[in-house]
């Protein structure tokens, strides 16, 4: 019997643990998607408590709670930050065998140097220490990022954003921190009023009139490019599945003029505007080499009480059927038929769809470049050990693994580092089982050197940096 | 190399091995959902062999044989009872890695001590030995029951139902057999002339007039009333797809007019009716506290010639691909949203769903009671050790395992109790090997509770008994 | 650590590796579903290198090759064959855990008994060595099947076509090589220009007169014919979803004859022109007592640029999402219930459909034949260890394995024949290891009889060969 949570944690054989620990365990994290504030990173913030610094924002958490019978106060309410807490180190013990169980113990692991496991009994010890902890050098946000060796951070941001953070950022020097232009809400035209808000917002972040598509499209252009002069490389879309339809220059005028007027869109009319900027935003990203990144197949806000409530990103969301093959295929031929396709990740939140997206990847990859299109990594709800191995497999099976870009956290909190050493020690524990069955050669050297590649080489190649 | 199905059958490691012999084992057994007559357990009945027990009415057995070219006259047919337990012994060893051949193998030993493996060279001996048993004290239907630990049972029942068999049972006070309300009939508009005997039956069942909409709703409440009477505190539905549409009053009305005149719904209009008769039923057991089931995603009756010759629920069903998560989120938020969402169990036929369905429960879990909304365990074609190990891998991974209600057998047979051991081990050899490879921690303690817990405690809990 | 590719490679245990070397390993090749051509077979093709036989049309490689970065030149370019041979040896190295690493050197092993691992220093001297064996006696065309003992081979061969091959060797006796039917020109109706000149081609190759839907129908089935009087006894479809919709025979005769009028065809009347071809062609099949094909899911022809320059079946294609069950169910229905359902093989692409379609097949299954209809074995892109595993394990969960007609080569390569032994190794290690861990009785006959039958003798007892 092993100890929980031990040096070779996830590590079943000598092969696997020589892998992790000789070739992945030293690289450099970057973090090419989360969802992590710049401006706790610019300002270096110190959390006040645990609470703060774990609790606060994390739907993952909140749904565990909530599962478990505890009430939205102790969630997102009013408790106070103990209390809080003390509700989680309540739940933990009915996290068993779900991925918090893990990331819970890995994060005390890591970041405050406790092996104990969280539950009531522990939870005022581990609480007070870990508050002490995080007001001493070391622990704040730049403190974190560098116990957990990160590198570069692309942050996850809308086109309206001033990006000042970033500046400060970037004139401060400490870490790189990119942004990632995220226009979901410039095409969400399911309701005018918020649609038109949105645009009157971009005419005044921009300086530009918009009365027509075109004006439009102008104006968030000059988004993009300034997105560009601040360093952004990449992109990122959060949709149920793409939308591929045809449709006129004509047409997409009169549905822009539609929405303008406070006029409520039909379906067909929603899915001619989001299938044409799709085209346009993409076409944006060949234009300047950046990556363009895909976010299909969540289900959101499912529950409107709880939507008026709290908001979105809460913890109502779960995993969609969406048909996807057909439309993603036109989309992505569609701008490679122009020769216009950029460098590509596609992310699946319904493991149904590993097969179908590892293989969609290889009807675009055209010699180009090495791992032009990417099958992303195993994302939100799938960000798990059975999550990450499948995604793993079906991109092993259909398409070339040694190409791939490898783990980001996705995150909104700076406590998710780790999520970087589980992702990495179920690699090399893949690689290392099939070494030890003979299913691959023994060749260490090589195979550490793709185990290097994926964690860290890869992506930086492959973004450019 | 291991013995077939000893003592330590799919129990692979010491830790396993202890969870299922120290904490499993023994508990008793709750069967909440299951299709046993409760006549013959009123009437305690005796069979006159071997096949009457195990093979009369049990349709997986009926497709393995007819799958291995034996006709039908030996599964539903003429033949005598010698003679069909001879073609399924004939079968049996074509069956290896299909789960009957391990529930076959249990059911002997369990039942009838007998650890042969059943073939043809040994079929005659064991139809002797079993048919002698089974006139032999302890052998009855109680008997059976008894030899299980079976402590409770849900039958599944027709609103029209008179319940006079359980109410006999309760009187005698043997065991604890509980009806559950299966409304499927009264939602069943396909055909006009099955639904208005239906109604015309209503009418009489109920004593009430059923003129309208409104009146056939009073009749079908007053049977849930009666229900409730006789101790039923859970529904359930076996539905393709949940059915979520709008629709108006006068719509209802409209519909529910056209069809008693005896016209075709169109299929919009069926929609209408069942998303409606969804809805009314949801809140009338939201009203009671009773649990909710939704058994989803079967397609039935697959095979004209053998619904023609031998009626539904013998062997002609299949595993759909409908599409299931945006109507479901509907039904289930129309319901939260009138903050009448009762305790909810989702059942899945596709395990291409299974993370579908694992995390649509996380939207409605609303923390007012722990594991409010249950993802079911593995069903009908999945109740095996793949399917059941992808259902508690799923669920683990996307909500509380520990809150889990466990196994039910869903079988017609007094004979299918095994499965719920079948399903214990499974349970505890997925904690024994995490355990085992320091993936989980070695508390024994705190795991075995959780063992206990989803083998018997949280259904206690979670239904009220 | 065992060594890489030994010969007990993908065996895990003492059970696993007795089930193949004693029963599996020396038995006869039946490769029922393949694209050999035919002509190579009676002309005895001399490959003149490595790249003629190895890499000439093999869009497995270069789909690899693409994805890592290496230019179309080298794939199905202008390059030389040893430039080209460079490139797939540079790629090797690339495609680790896919299994293109093992099938390369699986086939380097056992055609040309070259153990070396194929990478950019090995890659001149394995292509100067491999080059000078194809020009020794035993490795022509016969040669390479004779090495592998295919016994066995059905081509895939257009209605049109006029056999002359097969015919040839026939007369040679040195191999037995049959033809399968395959009307998908016939029933594709995408393009009344393309269609239009297939039906003119198929007046002049049957000598009839096409002026009406009925004539068309008699002029493929006189070809049906004559494929029959060549030794075909099976036909195959590659379809992305089977059609069957309802329809009258004058509707069949307008579309009939609007798109022999030039006229494009609405979606609904291609839907009615190939829901009543399958029919149609079904039938034949069912009179004539041969075995149907249906190769169900792939979305094709995905990318428009590489379509225009390299035209079909070069890499382009993909896992499709469609919706499969009902319609597939109404198909086989609509034959079953006027009694003439043929046997019948299911391979469907998409992995998330595995237990959809080996729960299908048992709705088929009427007691008439063992195994009539069929789940078949894991397809194109699922051709892998995980593929196969998931195919073979979702028909013993949901069907018997036992009556399996187990593996095809589906290539177009004469040295693919170890996709043979790959299946065979992952069918023993599926039996041994559930033998070793007491989950099957350690009937080491009984179990070798099943693999032997499911590598040789089901398929010969299927076909009636």
């Amino acid at each position: 019997m092993r100890k929980f949570l031990d040096e070779d944690f996830l590590l079943t054989g000598k092969t696997a643990q020589r892998l992790y620990h000789e070739f992945a365990k030293d690289m450099p994290v970057i973090d090419y998607h989360c969802h992590l504030p710049p401006d706790q990173i610019a300002t270096d913030r110190v959390f006040e408590n645990l609470t703060k610094a774990w609790l606060d924002g994390d739907h993952y958490k909140w749904r565990a709670m909530r599962a478990n019978g505890i009430g939205e106060k102790y969630c997102t309410g009013t408790a106070d930050d103990r209390e809080k807490f003390s509700q989680w180190a309540a739940t933990v013990p009915y996290t068993l065998r779900n991925p918090l169980y893990h990331w819970t113990h890995l994060e005390l692991q890591r970041y405050f140097d406790i092996d104990e496991i969280l539950n009531p009994a522990s939870a005022g010890r581990i609480y007070d220490t870990c508050n002490e902890r995080l007001q001493s050098p070391g622990y704040s946000v730049l403190g974190l990022l560098r116990k957990m060796k990160v590198e570069l951070i692309c942050t996850t941001d809308d086109p309206l954003d001033s990006l000042e953070w970033h500046r400060t950022i970037a004139r401060q020097g400490s870490i790189r921190v990119l942004p990632a232009f995220r226009p979901d809400k410039a095409m969400n035209v399911e309701d005018p009023a918020v649609f038109n808000g949105y645009v009157d917002q971009l005419e005044s972040v921009s300086g530009l009139a918009i009365g027509s598509y075109e004006e439009f499209l102008a104006a968030l252009k000059k988004r993009h490019d300034f997105f560009a002069e601040n360093g952004c490389t990449l992109s990122d879309h959060g949709l149920e599945h793409i939308d591929a339809e045809t449709y006129t220059h004509r047409e997409l005028q009169d549905v822009f003029n539609k929405i303008r007027s406070g006029r409520e869109l039909s379906q067909p009319e929603k899915a001619v505007f989001r299938s044409a900027m799709l085209v346009e935003l993409a076409v944006w990203d060949w234009e300047k080499g950046w990556v363009q990144q895909f976010h299909i197949g969540a289900l959101r806000n499912n529950n409107t009480r709880a939507m008026r409530s709290l908001g979105p990103d809460t913890g109502w969301d779960s995993i969609g059927d969406f048909s996807q093959a057909r439309s993603l295929s036109r989309f992505l031929n569609r701008l490679d038929t122009d020769d216009k396709l950029a460098k590509t990740i596609l992310y699946n939140l319904n493991p149904a769809d590993n097969e179908l997206m590892a293989s969609m990847i290889g009807n675009f990859n055209d010699g180009s470049v090495a791992g032009k299109i990417q099958y992303g990594s195993a994302w939100w709800f799938l960000d798990q050990k059975d999550g990450m191995t499948r995604q793993l497999n079906a991109l092993s099976n259909m398409g070339l693994l040694t190409r791939f870009v490898g783990m980001l956290t996705d995150s909104r909190s700076f406590l998710s580092y780790p999520r970087h050493e589980y992702f990495r020690r179920i690699l090399c524990n893949l690689f290392g089982e099939e070494v030890d069955q003979g299913e691959l050669p023994s060749d260490i050297g090589r195979i550490g050197q793709v185990i290097k590649d994926i964690c860290y080489h890869n992506a930086r190649n492959y973004f450019g940096w």
